[in-house]
């Protein structure tokens, strides 16, 4: 289907942060052009829609999330940390099923097109179900292994990681899979061995938690003799690259680390907010050159899944931590949620809006009072944006999320009733 | 105008946070009736509205705003307070008429609505431009004395505030008048002695900015040798009741005045956050039976005006100040939102909903992914819920917002356009 936008504000993010009056064309799955208006296209449009003067900007990328576990919202909130992961999630989660995935990861789906979110970078068990989801409604998602001490044998373990990195790097279009494991202190040595082999045998970035809690930092210097940046890289984990999830307890050494391996930081300031986990020095990081990317991390720690929040939350959080409120400028944030996100998930064709690229984009409704008055509309977005401005998601060309309505091949009303059986399910 | 709910979930707040399924009727610009359904109704109704089982709840009260800021809204981000104020905010203020502030007033007011809001504390000059917006519009305002040493002389200023406090306390039906003053380092001490004798005259209550950044606190311990909660009390200031806006810096000897005093705290996490202020000590206000409200503050500094993100923040900050992710029930931020911030505006009929209270209230769209599966809804709200998820704002038995449409007597584009006219011809 091709689409034409017209009378449009256009952020393309290719030109620093400058923003265009003109239109865009999607031809297919791919943005045929955008620019200024008054070039003439050759042959006709399916559809032509009058932008009205709103913003198309580049799709936000989700570069840390869980999707399946938005069954568990707002059930178990207010414990710390560790207690919560022991006591209440891990006992649930051991409940849940494939199919129960599958049901769970659209749920978050729908919440991701709200929010003008058009992929996923998603630790979970039971790829699958999760990517079932995503390509039956018209999604992105790249899957990050998931393999800890509770996936059973260490050969097993390697083994499922290896197959899904075969597997669902050649399953669909819009499906991909980077290795990763859950954590340090769910991995044994062995496995992390075993993880950085499979890095060194397909060349391939690795991901995983890092660092989230201090907790967690301290019981790996009782462990190991080090803090887990600076241990998994001495196994040779980070040799092809990668990144760490949260990475909330940073050294100096650490930070060297995350430089040398050119490494992204997954920041999810929402998710360490509401465990108390702490705020990331996110604008060290960015002084030191270092790609960052922002995730709402899963729904049972959020609660929500939503970019606004988490971009407002990156900077403000920031700015307390610094004691200085010229601590991160918006428009840095708007790019860690952006381009920033593409580059950790290798989703080099969804970063920008230029002809030739993926049309993963999103239409932000300028005429609310929140957009208004049109002092600076990247500012606006970051501080003052809300998914209430989303007026459209499309992903891969296809339209997906517009006025308020879902276009994904079923009743957003049938998976909320679904969701709902399986938590009560389980109880 | 007799509006019927049907098929409605309700939180009254009469009852702690039970939620019921039931009805609600309003006649007039009071609810006759808030409970379960198969009474019967003497009467027509002029409407009946099927909730679709979602959640009617009182409305949120932003008990500190200056609404007319909206024009500074993403003008003048990343500076430090006091530079902020100097250099940015009182010179654009300066250029402000009567006239702008009542324009830009109404853009605040669309903004509330979206986000659920039914009332405003709102300290800004012109209270008469401010409260014709809110009358026009069919809002609901308390307005705060605003007064500081660029009011004028001394007798002047005192003659403006209990004028106002006179006229604007028997001007309309949905406005009040509290007395205020801009905050203790603009204040002289012949001005603040003047304050506190009115209090005492009208044995009325009185509301200032406290203690919002280290260097105002530092500041009064120069001039005066104690804390501005302290200070301001010794001169009497507080002998009838009030509070503070921010209250981030309070000592051991300042939260005993707060108590002392029976006085209410606002609390404003999105401003304090972004403009590196701090944060406020909620959970040991809390612990104290302090009341506690929440606000926004102005555009400029925050810059959005939606109770959505100040709950998640109120509670978000306290569990990273507090390191300790149980520090702040999400019910009782809900109470902060709604009745707290009724009690602090004098709004005893606006808190919650039953039989003879005035409908103040909002519907909350639960079919919505970021508000399911249904384990809890008050919690969701707190942690996950967006202005997405307002389906529908009432004030004084009439709504003014319902489907993204806004119903308050003008078109919400010409509010736009005036507003984005004022800010350029200011530059």
């Amino acid at each position: 289907m091709n689409i034409r936008f017209y009378n449009a504000k256009i952020l393309t993010l290719t030109d620093d942060y400058e923003i265009l009056e003109g239109e865009l064309w999607v031809e297919g799955s791919r943005i045929s052009y955008a620019g200024k208006t008054g070039v003439k296209h050759d042959g006709s449009f399916d559809r032509e829609i009058n932008a009205e003067g709103n913003l198309i900007m580049p799709g936000f990328k989700n570069a840390h999330t869980h999707s399946a576990m938005t069954f568990l919202r707002s059930y178990a909130d207010d414990l710390p940390l560790l207690d919560w992961l022991n006591k209440q999630v891990f006992p649930m989660e051991a409940k849940l099923t494939g199919e129960d995935m599958y049901h769970l990861s659209k749920l978050a789906i729908l919440e991701y097109l709200t929010s003008g979110i058009t992929a996923n970078f998603d630790m979970y068990f039971c790829p699958e179900d999760v990517t079932r989801a995503s390509v039956e409604m018209g999604f992105r998602t790249v899957m990050c292994g998931a393999i800890s001490q509770y996936t059973g044998e260490t050969a097993y373990a390697l083994d499922l990681l290896e197959n899904s990195y075969k597997q669902f790097n050649h399953y669909h279009e819009r499906i991909g899979y980077r290795l990763g494991f859950h954590a340090e202190y769910t991995a044994p040595r062995p496995l992390l061995e075993g993880i950085a082999s499979l890095a060194g045998k397909y060349k391939a970035p690795v991901y995983t938690h890092v660092s989230e809690s201090i907790s967690e930092v301290e019981q790996c210097l009782e462990r190991n003799g080090t803090t887990p940046p600076v241990y998994l890289d001495s196994l040779g984990i980070f040799d092809y690259g990668g990144g760490g999830f949260h990475c909330v307890h940073m050294t100096e050494e650490d930070l060297a680390v995350l430089k040398q391996k050119n490494l992204t930081v997954v920041t999810n300031p929402g998710s360490n907010a509401k465990l108390a986990s702490g705020i990331a020095p996110v604008k060290r990081l960015l002084d030191m050159g270092i790609n960052i990317a922002i995730g709402t991390d899963g729904p049972a720690s959020n609660n929500c899944l939503d970019m606004f929040r988490e971009m407002f939350l990156t900077t403000a959080l920031q700015k307390l931590k610094e004691k200085d409120a010229s601590a991160l400028d918006a428009n840095r944030v708007l790019y860690m949620a952006t381009a920033g996100g593409a580059k950790a998930m290798g989703l080099t064709e969804c970063d920008t809006l230029e002809a030739g690229k993926l049309a993963d984009l999103i239409m932000i409704d300028l005429h609310q009072p929140n957009m208004q008055p049109i002092n600076n509309i990247t500012k606006n977005i970051v501080y003052s944006g809300s998914k209430q401005n989303v007026r459209l998601t499309m992903v891969n060309g296809r339209i997906l999320y517009e006025n308020n309505t879902f276009y994904v091949g079923e009743d957003a009303e049938a998976i909320y009733a679904k969701a709902n059986e399986i938590i009560n399910s389980k109880r």
